[in-house]
């Protein structure tokens, strides 16, 4: 299997390197801290050793550094603080997509014949922002002359998703349920997570508290009761509550491509691009549906066509689940499940660590944390590490060879897919 | 002389339509309308025939539209709003080099084989906010960390290159003024440009007004006795007065970008990108000198280099004049001059229309306006009407075949420099 059987670039692009900060809320940490942290990690994954002398290229993704930092232009100016100047350096911006853009605009512009080793960026510093500031800045990322107006901000989008999926597909509320708690068990097992507690260790800290604090305390039984509770589990915009929204994060991610023909001189066991899509789409009130995202759709049938796999080639996939909904939608729209479906096989556990499709072994945007312009190139860390078998406790079984990695943008107008192959 | 053969990329890239906006400054027009003036334009610039079915992807120079319009994630929702959806859109920012790196990334683009047809856009909305906020945007630009706590805003970043300048090379105060006057001569023969009066012209008006408001009348004789006087060139950060700041502007421009080989079935008279340059710098602080811009020449070297040319072979030069002084080095930075004597050749008229190296004869940033994110695909422009012998009243004689943009980013953190042939 080689996607350059199948596709038009001039050259295959392959991964060496891989590195990511912890994502979460450091208020004594700025987003060059955070970049520096993913950075060393970075240079030190690299099996037959790191030479920043043969980078030719940085590519960042972050979506408002402007707006979180009163700092653009970051592109030149992370490639300054990690010592690279003069390299080419540019920022591409795709709201909560830029991370998986930077990634396929780095492998082009491998593939043009321009640049042989490409340092790929995902950044976001979100925490430094008061709450309604940071809602504000990521309002943004939606159309101000079409979403805004209709008195939206992002948890609204997608639970006007939500809404329509379960009228559509006759989906329950408790289905949501099932991908937030098998999220926070993936992510309890990953030390760069966000949160590292999974739902029933939340659940149980919380009746204890209550006990400790001389409450009454409540009964849940389990996850399902807790999350079912809006005592546990508040709306924030029905039907997604609490757990079913990715946090406010700050976190770093970078990776290191190079041109297929030169990865064996930096490791025996690259990760080859073999497929990639992007596709774009209007806001909400264009759509035919909200029960799927179209760009996702075609996003993931060019990366399909140009790896030459179909959805049951794919071993894991990390996805863009910053609303619970929103994983459900890809599983459907990556075509791992029937259209309608996707909520059964999440509460059937067929997205788990053991399942038929592993989605988000990393805890997703969920639990792992989504600091916006990181997220696409965390994706690819989590693939990184399963594919070459090093994710520890929640390494999956039986040898994993394809990772696929889904960043959505604003509420579906950027998608980008990502296939990545280990070859033996 | 064809670029393939000094290069790496797999395939060439061609030019085969641009258009823009009016830049000025529009209360009555959100970006959305600029972008489709350009886009207009465009599509009538296309010899053989416009059809947007035949483009692949959209890529975005933009500064910062969630600054100045509370709107991040612009490229797709552009791609919908003229109805490309669902091409894969995506924004690049470098700061004030947003539209050349979009240019050349949406080029690295088509030279992999991904794709034929890209749209390349660069688009600013920046006269909404008022002028301090304007200021405040702007200097997101510069580094938060090292450049802006020193006290600088933009115009005392240049002010503080103008000096060093002068005192390294023996420059006066007056060489200033001869760019400035000669590019609002050219911008008074450009009918998309946001000043369309000369110095001279400006003078004159003001000295009518004082005449007609009963106020005495300044004795100015001509445009240095004028530009020399505070009550006619206020200071701004002293060496850089009102008449060497470009101003806070309005606009959009594209470009219509093809492999090289199908670009002949759009217009017997493409234009051939035969070179592309592009380099990141550090912070001020970090720089040996200030009298020049390291990225600037690292960049031209890149593109002389892949088009296999000298200085020499340049038929006319866009460059990036966000301030006077920056046009100056600019042309001992891409060689034009030898270092220490762009400030002579400005004096002496070399870089007029009928001197020896032509530059800005659109206006440049000073006179056509500087719509951030928009004036490298604005430079392209001239560069599109120069070469195909329509630029009116401004046109080079001579048959011009070979025209160059320089696009600086920050302080010079970033720069972009490519280069359009005509063959003949």
């Amino acid at each position: 299997m080689n996607g350059m059987k199948s596709h038009k670039w001039s050259r295959g692009v392959a991964v060496v390197g891989a590195g990511m900060s912890k994502f979460g809320a450091f208020a004594d940490k700025t987003s060059r801290d955070l970049f520096v942290e993913a950075y060393q990690e970075m240079k030190s994954s690299v099996d037959k050793g790191f030479d920043p002398d043969r980078i030719d290229a940085f590519y960042l993704g972050n979506f408002s550094s402007d707006q979180f930092e009163k700092q653009a232009h970051l592109a030149p100016i992370l490639a300054s603080w990690v010592g690279l100047s003069p390299i080419a350096s540019l920022r591409v911006e795709n709201a909560c997509a830029s991370g998986g853009i930077a990634i396929r605009q780095a492998a082009l512009a491998i593939a043009s014949g321009e640049y042989d080793m490409v340092l790929v960026g995902g950044l976001e510093k979100m925490t430094d922002l008061d709450i309604s500031a940071v809602t504000e800045a990521l309002a943004t990322a939606a159309d101000t002359q079409f979403e805004i107006p209709a008195g939206f901000t992002f948890p609204g989008f997608y639970a006007a998703m939500a809404t329509a999926y379960m009228a559509e597909h006759g989906a329950p509320r408790e289905a949501f349920y099932h991908v937030s708690i098998k999220n926070h068990e993936n992510g309890a097992l990953n030390d760069k997570a966000q949160f590292g507690q999974t739902i029933k260790q939340i659940m149980e800290s919380k009746k204890k508290r209550a006990e400790e604090k001389g409450r009454p305390v409540p009964a849940w039984q389990n996850e399902i009761e807790f999350l079912s509770d809006p005592k546990g589990n508040p709306n924030i915009a029905w039907p997604m509550a609490l757990f079913d929204c990715s946090p406010v994060s700050d976190g770093g991610a970078v990776a290191l491509l190079v041109a297929e023909d030169i990865a064996k001189e930096f490791t025996e066991t690259p990760l080859y691009l073999i497929g990639s899509g992007q596709a774009s789409d209007g806001a909400l009130p264009d759509r035919e549906t909200l029960a799927s995202i179209p760009a996702a759709e075609a996003a993931a049938r060019q990366a399909y066509a140009m790896a030459g796999l179909t959805p049951d080639d794919i071993d894991l996939a990390e996805v863009h689940d910053c609303f619970t909904i929103a994983e459900i939608m890809a599983t459907e729209d990556l075509g791992f499940f029937p259209r309608g479906e996707g909520w059964k096989a999440a509460m059937e556990g067929k997205t788990a660590r053991d399942g038929e499709h592993p989605v988000n072994t990393s805890g997703g945007l969920k639990a792992k944390g989504h600091p916006v312009g990181a997220s696409g190139v965390g994706q690819l860390n989590e693939i990184w590490k399963q594919l070459r078998g090093v994710a520890g406790e929640r390494q999956l079984q039986g040898n994993p060879r394809i990772g696929l990695a889904h960043n959505v943008g604003g509420s579906g107008q950027t998608c980008v897919v990502n296939i990545f192959e280990k070859r033996d």
